[in-house]
């Protein structure tokens, strides 16, 4: 009982003030954003020593590197949230923005005016910026804001908070526009994903056991960021050359993320699968093959089974299977892949139509690395993440993707016969 | 276990319909439509023969006479659901449009090809025109569906069916493109919403308790279509005859569809208060006021209590409250209403404008009747009906509904740095 009235309350709050952020001009909301960045330099002092906090508690429970790293604050990361919070500020605003007007037969004037959802909660994991950058792409689009963090960031979050809300108060909004769940009690999340009266969509940020408990304990709409199996496709006709260099930086440059490949195909007549197979190993990645890959390179390809196909390994590691043509790689996407990224890379101008147009991911590409599936590389700004399903939000998410259109209606005088 | 295997069945062949027909043109999706409209009126005789059991099961059961009238077929009612599968072949194709095409300064170009959802799944009520309606506003955007009607209408919805799959075999389109879920067993529903591997969007379309049992048991999103209290707030400067045009027009015209206003909202210095109330009196409105309502007019307003003010009458019923000004009257509909559709009427610039960008429904009106927010009048050829959620459709729902965007890139070897 007591947890529903904390966040009944929070959530309450939090949706008076978004209908305050959502009368301020655009020039209100960026003079907002860059008294946040401002402040987060100034304040850097202070967010380190609570960061170091919860950094002390990581190391004392024996986190690995690799997390420690993901939750560590310095002023450099400190001055790259700053950076990124100005830059969405000098973002194109689209808020108020009437698409598609159009005088209809009745004489009435139509059109889809680019409104603010109202309140976003996001549910994140163990890295800080997630706040800042929140934050800003809510403000940016006339949002207000409901975060929860995960416990192991709980100093630096509240840190962060208070930051935030010193430079909302600086400039009249209230600080409620950005409301962090300060207890850190796993119940009050259930509890959270049932305001659907106070909250309009909710954004998991995490691991699969995080989404999957939020898609099934949440009444209000769900925008998952689900695994990317991401799959190239090295089809006869590739460029040798360029089949290299695009699946080295699709799977070496960065495994750990999303829009690493997990998978390659490689078509049957490809002259030259042994070269590619060579070169990625040489990088150190292990290669988990079909019989015939095995069959390739049988001292370096480890035989895959079943699960290889369906692994989201965010490490060194590549499954490969050796396909007849584009509707066996085609199929195999569809079967095992997670609609996240998919590239071919070919010289066949009918091969490249029909892989773009008949694959069913958000993101799909001919001749260039799937690593591109982001924000920034695609021109949208800042991301709150890559959405892998088909409602509202496809691929890449940025500011439009916490906007929606109503409609608006200019009479003058008419009625309906 | 045998009701999940039949409807997973039924699912998975929907599902791989759907892949044949996101891979017809433009072209041989409209000839299968305009199959449709031309069998629908070669087969008049059976399709009446079949409704002409189920409205005789209603009038046995002692259904209502507006029961029954949504029920009944006859040769206009299938010729106009003919004329409606053909205008929507004449509508512009959506699918595979490239949109937001731009060069990156990594020199890829990214767009955002706009394909189907894959499978619309539309749990529906006795209507039996919405089977012909989905099954046209699918197939035209590339969609396969599985229908599920209610018990009352099942030998319509079958008849239409294998009417439905004569056309679609005329044209060599998998009949499993139009599914209908024959078996009327109530169990079926929570299975069927469970197939979130197999459908990508569920539409109920029907009374609040089966949006509700909807929402609360599926896994697969759902696209609401709610209730609609919808407002008319008539400001002190408003043109007096346009006022009871307006009014008349949005009460009276046909007081049993959602975009029919259940609440009127007068400016408390609006010098003609009285007339209107009269007016709508004389057409045999029942008001049903606040007190200052009930003072104007004391022998023809009843004294409306709080649950007047979130009512959706669906009748000659009229809730009216006399309001400070705009405040108010925004504060009122963000309280009570279901953010439908709600219109002002006034001649003063600044208050339209503040009216439309502020109100916080799905459609918002200056001088014009709510009763326009409606598929056609907005130019959207047939709806799949009127969204009152915020994500992915809000408002009259279109064929642009049952699609989304992918994005596509064209590269010449890009990697990212």
């Amino acid at each position: 009982m007591e947890r529903n009235s904390y966040i009944e309350s929070l959530c309450k709050d939090a949706r008076n003030a978004s209908r305050f952020v959502a009368r301020l001009s655009s020039n209100e909301r960026n003079a907002a954003l860059r008294a946040m960045a401002r402040r987060l330099r100034a304040e850097s002092d202070y967010i380190l020593a609570e960061n170091a906090r919860d950094v002390a508690v990581a190391k004392n429970s024996g986190q690995t590197g690799a997390f420690i790293d993901r939750l560590l604050l310095d002023k450099d990361r400190i001055g790259a949230m700053a950076r990124s919070i100005e830059d969405i500020a000098l973002f194109e605003d689209p808020i108020g923005r009437i698409e598609n007007m159009r005088t209809m037969p009745s004489g009435i004037r139509v059109g889809q005016m680019r409104v603010p959802l109202g309140v976003v909660c996001v549910i994140f994991e163990s890295r800080p910026n997630v706040m800042t950058d929140i934050a800003a792409l809510c403000l940016k689009s006339g949002n207000a804001c409901v975060l929860r963090g995960g416990k192991e960031s709980i100093n630096s979050n509240i840190a962060l908070q208070r930051v935030i809300s010193a430079s909302l108060e600086e400039v009249g909004v209230p600080h409620a526009a950005v409301t962090l769940v300060e207890k850190t009690d796993r119940a009050l999340v259930p509890v959270l994903l049932k305001m659907n009266s106070y909250i309009d969509i909710v954004i998991p940020r995490g691991g699969e056991s995080l989404i999957q408990a939020v898609v099934k304990d949440s009444t209000i709409p769900v925008i998952k960021h689900d695994k990317g199996v991401c799959h190239a496709f090295v089809d006869r006709s590739a460029d040798p050359d360029m089949a290299v260099n695009i699946c080295l930086n699709a799977k070496v440059q960065r495994p750990g993320v999303c829009n690493a490949i997990e998978t390659l195909l490689v078509h049957r007549e490809y002259p030259h699968a042994r070269g590619l197979l060579l070169a990625l190993s040489e990088k150190g990645v292990e290669l988990r093959g079909c019989p015939e890959t095995v069959a390739i390179l049988p001292e370096t390809v480890i035989a895959a089974n079943e699960d290889d196909w369906y692994a989201e390994y965010l490490d060194l590691i590549l499954a490969v299977r050796i396909v007849g043509g584009i509707d066996e790689a085609m199929e195999h996407i569809q079967r095992y892949g997670s609609g996240h990224s998919e590239a071919i890379i070919t010289g066949d101008y009918a091969m490249a139509e029909r892989f773009l147009a008949e694959v069913d991911s958000a993101a799909v590409m001919v001749n260039a690395s799937p690593r591109f599936h982001d924000g920034g590389e695609f021109g949208l700004g800042a991301e709150v993440g890559i959405s892998t399903q088909k409602l509202h939000a496809r691929g890449t998410m940025g500011i439009g993707g916490l906007t929606c259109l109503k409609y608006v209606v200019y009479g003058s005088g008419q009625v309906r016969s």
